[in-house]
């Protein structure tokens, strides 16, 4: 019966810690719930992180002293993310997906929570080690994907508003070149969304020929923000041009998008 | 040694739930991974659920039959779900968030996917009997709250654009007033966003007249869409004129905002 109870207690843990991934919580929290020593808490998340280090889905994180505690780091196992990411390719391939004027429907899997989840870890697992402060992106489609990215991270996700549209008090604004329209755009961010010196990632979910991304860049120095890191979910390889952002990581590659013959090619790069 | 062998087993059932919320799972699949006749999963799965129904965070819902299973529901406790709102009330009513124009500023708690999480499980509470099949929103700011209410419901989101700028094949258009710039303006949903005849919950993140969610209401007509359910984080009450929709569930009600003494006034209404 005893032994039951552990059971049901580490059951309770685990769901108090996925349930808030990153936050620390202090082993006093749980002595207290569960009515029990430090050091049997101690022991049942011993077991925890065994439990997890075997799945694959994480690992628990502890800090000792008095403001210390345990928290759970959600991650995705090489394996997992390899056939996210080849099942995602096979998707995006449907010929379906071709849209007048050779873009590449891509919208209704980056608005799909059950295929964002693991793509936000992926991203986390690339990044963690940079350090970055804030999660960055630029309004509308990749908003989704920098929202799962930060929440792996235990992060805040900040919005660049394309033209001139912030409502926020004083902002900054830049013009740049996307590749796609060749047009000269502008983006925008109100001036209390990041503070100086901030560790920045960047995650977006097309590149084409960089224009945009360079555009982020470019307004993050504005910032005096650190650009750490660039995640791109898909990267077109299409033409042999040198993109105008280096040191980014794409996740698929768009390789081939034929109208006429109904053929995509997109293909995992993790 | 045999109890502890089910404490890991049930923290391993807990973990794989927890992680793909809404998704059934088969018994046979954790009788597999875990070696073990399905009558002592299903011993696990009583004493997960025993767990879980104790600490308020959801609830496992069994399947039975060929197509059977199990899956993890989401929830957040009436009361975790009081001390939640308040608190992001009284950080609404902070006047450092008053902006120039009579504006409040919300985007950083917006896009803060910590404060965003609780907000989507209220928001999937209130409206899961409803049956709604998609959760719609308007870009740019509820963007992250359609998304995180989504993910609790277990359904996919749909983005309505604002302006022309859908390059999604062909898409439907309507003009609309909003209440806040009183101009007319345009939003736009692609074709193939929406099949007919679907159930949607329209989640936004603030609601000042009503003529946005009016506008989304009449695009969905377009859509031979049924409009379940309308979902608001922040309601504006300051005058006592009637809104142009009715029958919409509001978190937080702005009952004062001057800009001269610096005075916001949020009080929850849930």
């Amino acid at each position: 019966m005893e032994k039951m109870k552990r059971a049901e207690r580490m059951v309770a843990i685990t769901q108090v810690l996925m349930l808030k991934p990153n936050v620390l919580t202090p082993l006093t929290l749980f002595a207290e719930q569960f009515r029990t020593a430090k050091s049997t808490i101690s022991e049942d998340l011993m077991a925890v992180k065994g439990s997890l280090l075997h799945s694959g889905h994480g690992h628990l994180e502890t800090i000792s002293g008095a403001a210390g505690g345990v928290r759970y780091i959600p991650e995705i196992s090489r394996k997992e993310a390899t056939q996210v990411l080849s099942s995602l390719a096979e998707r995006l391939n449907d010929k379906e997906r071709i849209l007048a004027g050779g873009f590449l429907y891509m919208t209704d899997l980056l608005f799909d929570p059950s295929i964002l989840r693991p793509l936000g870890l992926i991203f986390a697992g690339a990044f963690r080690d940079k350090k970055p402060d804030v999660v960055v992106t630029i309004e509308t489609k990749g908003i989704p994907l920098a929202l799962v990215t930060a929440e792996a991270l235990g992060l805040p996700m900040v919005v660049i508003r394309s033209g001139n549209k912030v409502t926020e008090g004083s902002s900054v604004s830049i013009n740049y070149v996307s590749g796609s329209s060749r047009r000269i755009q502008t983006m925008s961010l109100s001036r209390r969304a990041l503070e100086p010196q901030q560790r920045v990632l960047i995650i977006d979910d097309f590149m084409k020929a960089g224009g945009t991304a360079l555009g982020i860049k470019n307004l993050m120095e504005e910032f005096e923000a650190d650009v750490v890191g660039i995640g791109i979910l898909v990267e077109a390889q299409i033409t042999a041009e040198p993109k105008l952002v280096e040191g980014y990581l794409s996740l698929l590659q768009l390789k081939e998008l034929n109208p006429y013959s109904g053929k995509t090619t997109v293909v995992s790069v993790f």
